[in-house]
Protein backbone atom coordinates (compact mmCIF):
# COMPACT_ATOMS: atom_id res chain seq x y z
CA UNK A 1 0.00 0.00 0.00
CA UNK A 2 3.10 2.40 0.96
CA UNK A 3 4.28 2.82 -3.03
CA UNK A 4 0.77 3.21 -3.80
CA UNK A 5 -0.10 5.51 -1.56
CA UNK A 6 3.45 7.68 -2.46
CA UNK A 7 2.47 7.23 -6.15
CA UNK A 8 -1.26 8.80 -5.28
CA UNK A 9 0.31 11.90 -3.00
CA UNK A 10 2.93 12.45 -6.84
CA UNK A 11 -0.02 12.71 -8.61
CA UNK A 12 -2.09 14.85 -6.24
CA UNK A 13 1.15 17.17 -6.51
CA UNK A 14 1.37 17.32 -10.16
CA UNK A 15 -1.66 20.09 -10.34
CA UNK A 16 -1.71 23.93 -11.04
CA UNK A 17 1.78 25.62 -12.41
CA UNK A 18 3.97 22.04 -13.15
CA UNK A 19 0.88 20.44 -14.75
CA UNK A 20 0.65 22.84 -17.05
CA UNK A 21 4.47 22.89 -17.57
CA UNK A 22 4.18 19.49 -18.16
CA UNK A 23 1.41 18.94 -20.75
CA UNK A 24 3.29 21.99 -22.83
CA UNK A 25 6.34 19.79 -22.60
CA UNK A 26 4.62 16.90 -23.91
CA UNK A 27 2.63 18.67 -26.68
CA UNK A 28 5.62 20.57 -28.07
CA UNK A 29 8.02 16.97 -27.76
CA UNK A 30 4.99 15.39 -29.70
CA UNK A 31 3.99 17.76 -32.20
CA UNK A 32 8.51 17.25 -33.20
CA UNK A 33 8.01 14.21 -33.35
CA UNK A 34 4.62 13.62 -35.28
CA UNK A 35 6.01 16.48 -38.10
CA UNK A 36 9.21 14.64 -38.01
CA UNK A 37 8.60 10.77 -38.48
CA UNK A 38 4.84 11.12 -38.73
CA UNK A 39 1.90 10.05 -36.73
CA UNK A 40 1.90 6.30 -37.59
CA UNK A 41 4.35 4.52 -35.80
CA UNK A 42 4.36 6.90 -33.00
CA UNK A 43 4.16 5.85 -29.42
CA UNK A 44 3.32 7.03 -26.06
CA UNK A 45 6.92 5.38 -25.44
CA UNK A 46 8.87 7.47 -28.00
CA UNK A 47 7.32 10.86 -26.59
CA UNK A 48 8.57 10.00 -23.27
CA UNK A 49 11.75 9.13 -24.64
CA UNK A 50 12.30 12.38 -26.36
CA UNK A 51 11.35 14.24 -22.70
CA UNK A 52 13.78 12.10 -20.88
CA UNK A 53 11.06 10.54 -18.54
CA UNK A 54 9.24 7.07 -18.01
CA UNK A 55 6.22 6.33 -20.31
CA UNK A 56 3.84 6.74 -17.44
CA UNK A 57 4.69 10.32 -17.04
CA UNK A 58 2.67 10.62 -20.56
CA UNK A 59 0.75 8.24 -19.64
CA UNK A 60 -0.66 10.21 -16.45
CA UNK A 61 -2.07 13.04 -18.82
CA UNK A 62 -3.01 11.39 -22.00
CA UNK A 63 -4.59 8.12 -22.12
CA UNK A 64 -3.26 7.18 -26.10
CA UNK A 65 -2.22 9.24 -28.78
CA UNK A 66 -5.27 10.31 -29.84
CA UNK A 67 -5.60 12.44 -27.05
CA UNK A 68 -2.28 13.71 -27.57
CA UNK A 69 -3.25 14.41 -31.14
CA UNK A 70 -6.21 16.40 -30.37
CA UNK A 71 -4.37 18.43 -27.74
CA UNK A 72 -2.67 19.27 -30.50
CA UNK A 73 -4.56 20.14 -33.41
CA UNK A 74 -7.51 21.57 -31.75
CA UNK A 75 -6.13 25.18 -30.03
CA UNK A 76 -5.43 26.14 -33.35
CA UNK A 77 -8.29 24.75 -35.14
CA UNK A 78 -10.64 26.91 -32.55
CA UNK A 79 -8.28 30.00 -32.69
CA UNK A 80 -9.19 29.77 -36.77
CA UNK A 81 -12.62 29.44 -36.41
CA UNK A 82 -12.77 32.52 -33.56
CA UNK A 83 -10.36 34.50 -35.74
CA UNK A 84 -13.07 33.66 -38.66
CA UNK A 85 -15.68 34.85 -36.68
CA UNK A 86 -14.24 37.78 -34.87
CA UNK A 87 -13.62 39.16 -38.82
CA UNK A 88 -16.87 38.53 -39.60
CA UNK A 89 -18.47 40.93 -36.89
CA UNK A 90 -15.88 43.61 -38.03
CA UNK A 91 -17.97 47.05 -39.80
CA UNK A 92 -15.12 46.97 -43.12
CA UNK A 93 -15.85 46.09 -46.74
CA UNK A 94 -16.48 42.05 -47.93
CA UNK A 95 -12.88 42.32 -49.23
CA UNK A 96 -11.20 43.51 -46.70
CA UNK A 97 -12.80 40.76 -44.66
CA UNK A 98 -11.21 38.46 -47.55
CA UNK A 99 -8.10 39.61 -47.01
CA UNK A 100 -8.13 39.51 -43.08
CA UNK A 101 -9.62 35.72 -43.68
CA UNK A 102 -6.54 34.82 -45.33
CA UNK A 103 -4.10 36.26 -43.11
CA UNK A 104 -5.75 34.81 -40.06
CA UNK A 105 -5.24 31.34 -41.77
CA UNK A 106 -1.32 31.59 -42.92
CA UNK A 107 -0.36 33.82 -40.10
CA UNK A 108 -1.14 30.13 -38.32
CA UNK A 109 2.17 28.98 -40.46
CA UNK A 110 4.30 31.35 -38.52
CA UNK A 111 3.22 30.74 -35.36
CA UNK A 112 2.27 26.87 -35.21
CA UNK A 113 3.82 25.73 -38.70
CA UNK A 114 4.34 22.41 -37.42
CA UNK A 115 0.93 22.02 -35.43
CA UNK A 116 -1.18 22.77 -38.78
CA UNK A 117 1.12 20.83 -41.31
CA UNK A 118 -0.27 17.83 -38.66
CA UNK A 119 -3.78 19.10 -38.85
CA UNK A 120 -4.00 19.22 -42.74
CA UNK A 121 -2.52 15.52 -42.72
CA UNK A 122 -6.18 14.12 -42.88
CA UNK A 123 -5.31 10.22 -43.29
CA UNK A 124 -4.16 10.71 -39.11
CA UNK A 125 -7.91 11.47 -38.16
CA UNK A 126 -9.48 8.59 -40.31
CA UNK A 127 -7.72 5.73 -38.28
CA UNK A 128 -9.38 7.32 -35.38
CA UNK A 129 -13.42 7.95 -35.35
CA UNK A 130 -13.98 9.50 -32.18
CA UNK A 131 -11.08 11.88 -32.73
CA UNK A 132 -12.86 12.62 -36.21
CA UNK A 133 -15.92 13.18 -34.46
CA UNK A 134 -14.35 15.80 -32.51
CA UNK A 135 -12.50 17.55 -35.20
CA UNK A 136 -14.97 17.81 -37.85
CA UNK A 137 -17.84 20.01 -36.22
CA UNK A 138 -14.54 22.60 -35.89
CA UNK A 139 -13.36 22.39 -39.26
CA UNK A 140 -17.13 21.97 -40.80
CA UNK A 141 -17.61 25.74 -38.68
CA UNK A 142 -14.84 27.05 -40.31
CA UNK A 143 -15.93 25.86 -44.32
CA UNK A 144 -19.11 27.11 -43.18
CA UNK A 145 -17.98 30.87 -41.85
CA UNK A 146 -15.82 31.21 -44.99
CA UNK A 147 -18.99 30.54 -47.39
CA UNK A 148 -20.76 32.73 -45.06
CA UNK A 149 -17.90 35.77 -46.03
CA UNK A 150 -18.24 35.04 -49.86
CA UNK A 151 -21.91 35.47 -49.48
CA UNK A 152 -21.60 38.34 -47.48
CA UNK A 153 -19.53 39.69 -50.62
CA UNK A 154 -22.50 38.78 -52.91
CA UNK A 155 -25.23 39.99 -51.36
CA UNK A 156 -22.93 43.49 -51.35
CA UNK A 157 -22.57 43.36 -55.08
CA UNK A 158 -18.58 43.41 -54.55
CA UNK A 159 -18.03 39.37 -55.45
CA UNK A 160 -19.38 37.55 -58.78
CA UNK A 161 -22.56 36.08 -57.54
CA UNK A 162 -23.08 33.75 -60.69
CA UNK A 163 -19.87 32.08 -59.23
CA UNK A 164 -21.08 29.40 -56.55
CA UNK A 165 -20.07 30.42 -52.93
CA UNK A 166 -18.50 27.25 -51.74
CA UNK A 167 -16.53 26.76 -54.44
CA UNK A 168 -15.08 30.07 -54.32
CA UNK A 169 -14.83 29.40 -50.53
CA UNK A 170 -12.79 26.13 -50.76
CA UNK A 171 -10.49 27.79 -53.70
CA UNK A 172 -9.07 30.03 -51.38
CA UNK A 173 -9.22 27.43 -48.73
CA UNK A 174 -7.59 25.16 -50.98
CA UNK A 175 -5.29 28.08 -51.99
CA UNK A 176 -3.76 28.60 -48.23
CA UNK A 177 -4.04 24.96 -47.26
CA UNK A 178 -1.51 24.04 -49.68
CA UNK A 179 0.93 25.87 -48.00
CA UNK A 180 1.87 23.18 -45.72
CA UNK A 181 2.52 20.84 -48.55
CA UNK A 182 4.96 23.13 -50.45
CA UNK A 183 5.92 26.33 -48.21
CA UNK A 184 9.38 26.09 -46.03
CA UNK A 185 9.14 28.64 -43.42
CA UNK A 186 13.13 29.02 -43.47
CA UNK A 187 13.37 30.02 -47.14
CA UNK A 188 12.86 33.55 -48.94
CA UNK A 189 9.51 33.85 -48.90
CA UNK A 190 7.63 35.63 -45.49
CA UNK A 191 4.17 34.93 -44.81
CA UNK A 192 3.00 38.65 -45.39
CA UNK A 193 4.25 38.32 -49.11
CA UNK A 194 1.97 34.57 -49.35
CA UNK A 195 -0.78 36.82 -47.47
CA UNK A 196 -0.59 40.01 -49.92
CA UNK A 197 -0.55 37.61 -52.77
CA UNK A 198 -3.25 34.97 -52.65
CA UNK A 199 -5.01 37.99 -51.17
CA UNK A 200 -4.27 39.63 -54.46
CA UNK A 201 -4.90 36.43 -56.43
CA UNK A 202 -8.38 35.49 -54.79
CA UNK A 203 -9.73 39.07 -55.25
CA UNK A 204 -8.72 40.50 -58.93
CA UNK A 205 -6.73 37.43 -60.27
CA UNK A 206 -3.27 37.44 -61.51
CA UNK A 207 -4.43 39.38 -64.91
CA UNK A 208 -1.82 42.15 -65.65
CA UNK A 209 -5.05 44.40 -66.62
CA UNK A 210 -7.30 43.49 -63.14
CA UNK A 211 -4.71 44.84 -60.61
CA UNK A 212 -3.61 48.19 -62.65
CA UNK A 213 -7.68 48.48 -63.11
CA UNK A 214 -8.39 48.60 -59.74
CA UNK A 215 -6.68 50.78 -56.50
CA UNK A 216 -4.78 48.58 -54.31
CA UNK A 217 -6.69 47.61 -51.01
CA UNK A 218 -3.78 49.79 -49.02
CA UNK A 219 -0.35 50.39 -49.42
CA UNK A 220 1.98 47.39 -49.60
CA UNK A 221 5.26 46.77 -51.82
CA UNK A 222 2.88 46.02 -54.71
CA UNK A 223 1.45 48.83 -55.24
CA UNK B 1 10.18 -31.03 -57.52
CA UNK B 2 6.72 -31.64 -59.39
CA UNK B 3 4.57 -28.94 -57.68
CA UNK B 4 7.48 -26.28 -58.14
CA UNK B 5 7.88 -27.05 -61.96
CA UNK B 6 3.88 -26.92 -62.09
CA UNK B 7 4.08 -24.14 -60.70
CA UNK B 8 5.95 -22.47 -62.75
CA UNK B 9 4.44 -23.57 -66.10
CA UNK B 10 1.16 -21.75 -64.36
CA UNK B 11 3.34 -18.67 -64.19
CA UNK B 12 4.71 -18.62 -67.50
CA UNK B 13 1.11 -19.13 -68.97
CA UNK B 14 0.12 -16.20 -67.37
CA UNK B 15 1.59 -13.34 -69.67
CA UNK B 16 -0.46 -11.26 -72.83
CA UNK B 17 -4.14 -10.22 -72.52
CA UNK B 18 -4.27 -12.61 -68.82
CA UNK B 19 -1.70 -10.79 -67.52
CA UNK B 20 -3.20 -7.10 -68.08
CA UNK B 21 -6.21 -8.66 -67.29
CA UNK B 22 -5.42 -9.35 -63.89
CA UNK B 23 -3.23 -6.47 -63.11
CA UNK B 24 -5.87 -4.44 -63.79
CA UNK B 25 -8.15 -6.11 -61.64
CA UNK B 26 -6.06 -6.14 -58.80
CA UNK B 27 -5.57 -2.24 -59.20
CA UNK B 28 -9.06 -1.70 -59.40
CA UNK B 29 -9.79 -3.46 -56.07
CA UNK B 30 -6.69 -2.07 -54.48
CA UNK B 31 -7.74 1.32 -55.40
CA UNK B 32 -11.16 1.02 -53.93
CA UNK B 33 -9.87 -0.64 -51.03
CA UNK B 34 -7.32 2.60 -50.37
CA UNK B 35 -9.76 4.52 -50.90
CA UNK B 36 -12.59 2.98 -48.90
CA UNK B 37 -10.30 1.69 -45.89
CA UNK B 38 -6.89 4.07 -46.35
CA UNK B 39 -3.59 2.23 -47.15
CA UNK B 40 -2.12 2.28 -43.22
CA UNK B 41 -3.34 -1.24 -42.43
CA UNK B 42 -4.12 -2.64 -46.26
CA UNK B 43 -2.27 -5.98 -46.85
CA UNK B 44 -1.50 -7.96 -49.99
CA UNK B 45 -4.06 -10.66 -48.64
CA UNK B 46 -6.95 -7.85 -48.18
CA UNK B 47 -6.97 -7.19 -51.90
CA UNK B 48 -6.62 -11.10 -52.93
CA UNK B 49 -9.77 -11.05 -50.42
CA UNK B 50 -11.76 -8.62 -52.06
CA UNK B 51 -11.20 -10.48 -55.79
CA UNK B 52 -11.62 -13.77 -54.40
CA UNK B 53 -8.24 -15.28 -55.72
CA UNK B 54 -5.22 -16.30 -53.15
CA UNK B 55 -2.31 -13.95 -51.84
CA UNK B 56 -0.07 -15.32 -54.02
CA UNK B 57 -2.26 -14.17 -57.11
CA UNK B 58 -1.24 -10.75 -55.73
CA UNK B 59 2.24 -11.57 -54.96
CA UNK B 60 3.05 -13.14 -58.10
CA UNK B 61 2.26 -9.70 -59.83
CA UNK B 62 3.33 -6.53 -57.19
CA UNK B 63 6.04 -7.77 -54.56
CA UNK B 64 4.43 -5.51 -51.95
CA UNK B 65 1.81 -2.84 -51.21
CA UNK B 66 4.13 0.02 -52.29
CA UNK B 67 4.80 -1.72 -55.74
CA UNK B 68 0.64 -1.35 -56.08
CA UNK B 69 0.43 2.10 -54.48
CA UNK B 70 2.87 3.18 -57.26
CA UNK B 71 1.24 1.10 -60.25
CA UNK B 72 -1.90 3.35 -59.23
CA UNK B 73 -0.88 6.95 -58.80
CA UNK B 74 2.00 6.76 -60.94
CA UNK B 75 0.09 6.42 -64.36
CA UNK B 76 -1.97 9.58 -63.05
CA UNK B 77 0.77 11.78 -61.91
CA UNK B 78 2.28 10.99 -65.53
CA UNK B 79 -0.57 12.15 -67.37
CA UNK B 80 -0.96 14.78 -65.28
CA UNK B 81 2.96 15.93 -66.44
CA UNK B 82 2.46 15.26 -70.24
CA UNK B 83 -1.30 17.21 -70.37
CA UNK B 84 0.85 20.22 -69.10
CA UNK B 85 3.76 19.63 -71.45
CA UNK B 86 1.24 19.43 -74.45
CA UNK B 87 -0.55 22.45 -73.04
CA UNK B 88 2.89 24.46 -72.79
CA UNK B 89 3.46 23.83 -76.52
CA UNK B 90 0.13 25.36 -78.03
CA UNK B 91 0.04 28.10 -79.24
CA UNK B 92 -2.76 30.80 -77.51
CA UNK B 93 -2.32 32.91 -75.24
CA UNK B 94 -1.26 32.63 -71.98
CA UNK B 95 -4.91 33.44 -70.09
CA UNK B 96 -6.39 29.89 -72.29
CA UNK B 97 -3.14 28.20 -71.15
CA UNK B 98 -3.82 28.30 -67.24
CA UNK B 99 -7.57 27.78 -68.49
CA UNK B 100 -6.45 24.73 -70.32
CA UNK B 101 -3.75 23.44 -67.51
CA UNK B 102 -6.61 24.05 -64.51
CA UNK B 103 -8.69 21.71 -66.58
CA UNK B 104 -5.65 19.25 -67.66
CA UNK B 105 -5.54 18.96 -63.86
CA UNK B 106 -9.65 18.95 -62.58
CA UNK B 107 -10.62 16.85 -65.37
CA UNK B 108 -9.23 13.98 -63.75
CA UNK B 109 -10.94 13.81 -60.27
CA UNK B 110 -13.64 13.25 -63.04
CA UNK B 111 -11.91 10.10 -65.04
CA UNK B 112 -9.84 9.07 -61.97
CA UNK B 113 -11.44 10.25 -58.61
CA UNK B 114 -10.01 7.32 -56.32
CA UNK B 115 -6.69 7.69 -57.87
CA UNK B 116 -6.13 11.27 -57.15
CA UNK B 117 -7.70 11.48 -54.05
CA UNK B 118 -5.09 8.74 -53.03
CA UNK B 119 -2.05 10.29 -54.63
CA UNK B 120 -2.82 13.61 -52.43
CA UNK B 121 -2.35 12.12 -49.42
CA UNK B 122 1.17 12.75 -48.69
CA UNK B 123 1.42 10.21 -45.59
CA UNK B 124 0.96 7.00 -47.60
CA UNK B 125 4.32 7.98 -49.69
CA UNK B 126 5.74 9.26 -46.55
CA UNK B 127 5.63 5.63 -45.39
CA UNK B 128 8.56 4.48 -48.01
CA UNK B 129 11.08 5.81 -49.21
CA UNK B 130 11.58 4.12 -52.33
CA UNK B 131 8.42 5.07 -53.63
CA UNK B 132 8.75 8.74 -52.64
CA UNK B 133 11.96 8.75 -54.31
CA UNK B 134 10.17 7.86 -57.91
CA UNK B 135 7.19 10.08 -57.21
CA UNK B 136 8.78 13.00 -56.35
CA UNK B 137 11.01 13.93 -59.60
CA UNK B 138 7.03 14.10 -61.39
CA UNK B 139 5.55 16.03 -58.93
CA UNK B 140 8.61 18.14 -58.73
CA UNK B 141 8.41 18.14 -62.88
CA UNK B 142 4.91 19.18 -62.38
CA UNK B 143 5.16 21.94 -59.88
CA UNK B 144 8.36 23.58 -62.37
CA UNK B 145 5.94 23.13 -65.42
CA UNK B 146 3.44 25.51 -63.98
CA UNK B 147 5.95 28.15 -62.27
CA UNK B 148 6.84 28.24 -66.04
CA UNK B 149 3.48 28.95 -67.57
CA UNK B 150 2.91 31.72 -65.15
CA UNK B 151 6.16 32.84 -66.14
CA UNK B 152 5.22 32.89 -69.58
CA UNK B 153 1.99 35.04 -69.15
CA UNK B 154 4.33 37.31 -66.66
CA UNK B 155 6.69 37.96 -69.75
CA UNK B 156 4.13 38.37 -72.29
CA UNK B 157 2.79 41.23 -69.53
CA UNK B 158 -0.38 39.07 -69.10
CA UNK B 159 0.00 37.97 -65.81
CA UNK B 160 1.32 39.88 -62.44
CA UNK B 161 5.09 40.60 -62.46
CA UNK B 162 4.95 41.86 -59.18
CA UNK B 163 3.79 38.59 -58.02
CA UNK B 164 6.15 35.38 -57.07
CA UNK B 165 5.51 33.03 -60.27
CA UNK B 166 6.14 29.84 -57.40
CA UNK B 167 3.46 31.41 -55.01
CA UNK B 168 0.96 32.17 -57.80
CA UNK B 169 0.98 28.53 -59.31
CA UNK B 170 1.20 26.36 -56.03
CA UNK B 171 -2.17 28.67 -54.74
CA UNK B 172 -3.86 27.70 -57.84
CA UNK B 173 -2.76 24.13 -57.80
CA UNK B 174 -3.35 24.41 -53.88
CA UNK B 175 -6.95 25.37 -55.25
CA UNK B 176 -7.15 22.43 -57.32
CA UNK B 177 -6.01 19.80 -55.17
CA UNK B 178 -8.24 20.59 -52.21
CA UNK B 179 -11.16 19.72 -54.37
CA UNK B 180 -9.85 15.77 -53.65
CA UNK B 181 -10.80 16.70 -49.92
CA UNK B 182 -14.28 18.65 -50.01
CA UNK B 183 -15.51 17.72 -53.20
CA UNK B 184 -18.35 15.05 -53.65
CA UNK B 185 -18.67 13.66 -57.22
CA UNK B 186 -21.96 12.48 -57.00
CA UNK B 187 -23.41 16.02 -55.73
CA UNK B 188 -24.36 19.10 -57.59
CA UNK B 189 -21.50 20.90 -58.27
CA UNK B 190 -19.98 19.39 -62.32
CA UNK B 191 -16.28 19.44 -63.00
CA UNK B 192 -17.22 21.85 -65.54
CA UNK B 193 -18.44 24.17 -63.01
CA UNK B 194 -15.05 23.92 -60.75
CA UNK B 195 -13.06 24.46 -63.99
CA UNK B 196 -14.78 27.48 -64.62
CA UNK B 197 -15.12 28.65 -61.19
CA UNK B 198 -10.85 27.76 -60.33
CA UNK B 199 -10.17 29.81 -64.00
CA UNK B 200 -11.81 32.86 -63.91
CA UNK B 201 -10.72 33.16 -59.76
CA UNK B 202 -7.51 32.81 -60.61
CA UNK B 203 -7.05 34.85 -63.48
CA UNK B 204 -9.31 37.95 -63.05
CA UNK B 205 -10.37 37.15 -58.88
CA UNK B 206 -13.70 37.25 -57.61
CA UNK B 207 -14.28 40.95 -56.96
CA UNK B 208 -17.70 41.68 -59.44
CA UNK B 209 -15.75 44.78 -61.16
CA UNK B 210 -13.14 42.46 -62.42
CA UNK B 211 -15.17 40.05 -64.11
CA UNK B 212 -17.07 42.87 -65.60
CA UNK B 213 -14.22 44.91 -66.32
CA UNK B 214 -13.18 42.13 -68.33
CA UNK B 215 -14.06 40.27 -71.68
CA UNK B 216 -15.12 36.34 -70.90
CA UNK B 217 -12.51 34.07 -72.53
CA UNK B 218 -15.28 32.40 -74.42
CA UNK B 219 -18.99 31.78 -74.22
CA UNK B 220 -19.75 30.39 -71.16
CA UNK B 221 -22.92 30.59 -69.00
CA UNK B 222 -21.24 32.81 -66.58
CA UNK B 223 -21.07 35.23 -69.22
Amino acid sequence: MIPLARKKTQRSKATGADRVERKSEILAHATQLINKKGFINLSLGDIADAIGIKREGVYYYYKNRYDILLAIVRPTAEDLVNGLKTILKEDVPPRRKVELAIENHLMRFERAHAETRITLKDTYFQEDEGLMNKMRPIWEAYGALWVKLIREGQAAGEFRADLDPKVLAFGILGMCNWVSRWYNPKKRIAPRELIESYTAMALDGIAATSAMAKPPLRASKSA
